[in-house]
């Protein structure tokens, strides 16, 4: 436990407390919620008007050339692979997470041929689960989605399991896995791992490289700042390139798309999974969102981010003896989140929603508070803990306006 | 044949003359690619500014609900059904046009289980037939795609014809199908009819209920002016709603995406189409472009469409008799519009737009001039044609600087 002085004093002497300057953020509002969508950079509005009016306005078609738009996937996957430990041609900007799930949950069963199991776990993202099922139930073969508890992932992997997919950061408990030991279980019994870093990348160093990944999806509008629905990235490692398929095999991922033949022929290396027109507009917002996290060194975000996530823990603890912790105490096991379990979670988020701090609520009892430590202050923390237990205390969330079931969020 | 006052005299009287002056245009260009690329509409960055400032920067994760950006894809889907004859919860946006014909070829698959052909044709866009080709390597079985010349389709469709696709408008040719006469040659042998109308709504009015059309796709950059790689929609018809399978199951298409279950539940009607989380930034440049079409007689701008294609076919044929005319004469037969052959189409085009007039080249020796009726004047299709057919005359076209091979348009 530390007092509110002590949190001034860690923010006065933070390597990265310039950062925050970079982002718009609402006065008094403490946002713990960067880990579903990212603030505001200052730097989009004003580089999207010039996409916008200079680019578009003016150049119109002839900016695809002449702006480079038309290699903007790559340039911005470029970037993306400096944050996760990946080679600049094993990244590229396409589509949605879920899109790209399904063109490396496809293309990794032709892989692995012999093979009919897709290994997850129960408390994986949904859509990475939803993407596989639909996938399997197109295929209309004897495949399965095996899903079972996470402390039972690895002794699952055996030589019927093409591909064990998994989320890095768990959405719910902020649950950190070690990708080097489950890479070594997979490839130990000739399976493919694929990882989705939604919840990494960008908020600690990830180093799909080093840990031997093969395959790798994440979000644009997280950590990386990119803006609501951003574009989203997929990697495949260097050596699975060749023979990786590409079945949403659209216009823009052919050898020679501006040929206009009748027959799809692959592009080389990751093009060949661009599918689709990009979207200009959402790439230009992810590439401002990127280029402030290109800025910072990871080691330092990191750092950052755990002992923010320390504080909260400590705090909360110490004077809200009702909340139950849901993420892991060891920095080693737990992303930049700390979670909590309250029976009334839904109520007590809104409660604290309508005193200014965002985090937010997952089924069925979590609430969520997510650290980016480019623009969140330890005072923020301080406060925000402080806020949590005194609605707590004071029962603030037995209100009947908190009471209401939430729709979204 | 006319002068170019005449050609003034047109557009003073022109019902649609106002619209031009809500599109940014650059000075002194003539902009005949707006089938490619449509033009900037002035309103687009005004509002792109309130939702990047005031809905991320300010409100932030709440904008899902405050401003209603969860429902997004619905309200502009519901927007673009207006355009395109069909009912409001009958097109939802999402993804990009490709992505969208995967998840129609798949399903349509499933709606005729005991047949194995998808039928197309040679020119239709090459995306819709690699879509294809990539859905088929997938499946793995003896499904086959068929590819026939235009005028052999419709004898081509027999019981082994799972589902007919085609572009309503060529990209090429600007050649315009009879879907009617198409849609009950297909379902005359019990097959599924999919249309492409990137090349066709927001220049025309389209009819997908009154000529029974079961599924479409389409584009939003091109006469949507949606701004570049804007998010696509898909269109399937309410009586095959129930049945239509959601191969593409991401977390926005499940029916209690908020709910956060393990397994994926297809959501009710076109929901379940959704995939991903929607571009929000795109979407609002969508949704700017849609509402001035929203705001035009499509009755109206066809009929201009046509007088301008009119008006460019008489003044080329008359000085250019070296330009054969790709598109057909017949107004019935033609989209918005007019394309040549010429053998050496990509210097010639070169050099036009050099002189300030941008249309576009297309393999192998197509030179295309789209006419975007709500910013397009009687009198630029005047001054094009008095250039075009100049550069002709001059042999302008083969100098040196216009030889080189295009990359990219």
């Amino acid at each position: 436990m530390i007092s509110r002085n002590q949190a001034l004093a860690l923010d006065a002497i933070d390597p990265l407390k310039d950062f925050r300057q970079q982002f718009i953020l609402p006065e008094k509002i403490i946002y713990l919620d960067g880990n579903s969508l990212g603030a505001l950079p200052k730097r989009t509005p004003i580089y999207l008007q010039e996409i916008i009016q200079k680019q578009w306005g003016e150049d119109l078609i002839k900016s695809w050339n002449l702006h480079n738009w038309i290699h903007w996937p790559q340039t911005v996957g470029t970037k993306i692979a400096r944050l996760i430990g990946a080679k600049p041609h094993e990244v590229i900007v396409a589509d949605s997470t879920s899109v790209n799930l399904f063109k490396l949950l496809a293309g990794a069963l032709k892989l692995r041929p012999d093979r009919r199991t897709i290994l997850s776990e129960k408390s994986n993202f949904p859509t990475d689960l939803y993407m596989a099922q639909g996938l399997l139930a197109l295929l209309e073969k004897d495949y399965q989605l095996k899903i079972v508890e996470r402390e039972m992932l690895i002794e699952s992997i055996d030589h019927s399991v093409a591909l064990v997919m998994v989320t890095e950061v768990n959405y719910l408990t902020g649950h950190r896995h070690n990708l080097k030991t489950l890479a070594e279980a997979a490839h130990g019994q000739g399976a493919l791992i694929l990882v989705d870093l939604a919840h990494s990348a960008g908020a600690m160093p990830v180093d799909l490289n080093q840990n031997s990944i093969d395959l790798a999806v994440g979000c644009g509008y997280k950590y990386l700042n990119g803006g609501p629905g951003a574009p989203a990235y997929l990697y495949i490692s260097e050596a699975l390139q060749a023979d990786f398929p590409a079945f949403l095999a659209g216009w823009l991922g052919h050898a020679d798309p501006f040929a206009f033949t009748e027959n799809y022929v692959p592009a080389f290396g990751m093009n060949r999974h661009l599918c689709g027109t990009p979207p200009i507009l959402s790439l230009a917002a992810l590439d401002c969102g990127l280029n402030i996290c290109l800025e910072a060194d990871l080691q330092a975000i990191r750092q950052k981010s755990l002992a923010l996530g320390d504080l909260f823990i400590d705090q909360v603890e110490a004077h809200c003896p009702e909340l139950v912790l849901a993420t892991p105490r060891d920095p080693e096991r737990r992303g930049s989140q700390v979670s909590f379990h309250h029976s009334h979670g839904y109520a007590v988020m809104q409660a604290l929603i309508a005193q200014g701090v965002i985090g937010d609520f997952r089924s069925p009892d979590i609430i969520r508070f997510g650290f980016a430590p480019l623009y969140n202050r330890y005072v923020d923390i301080w406060d925000a803990a402080d806020q949590l237990c005194e609605i707590l205390k004071n029962r603030t969330w037995s209100e009947p306006q908190f009471q209401q079931r939430q729709t979204v969020t």
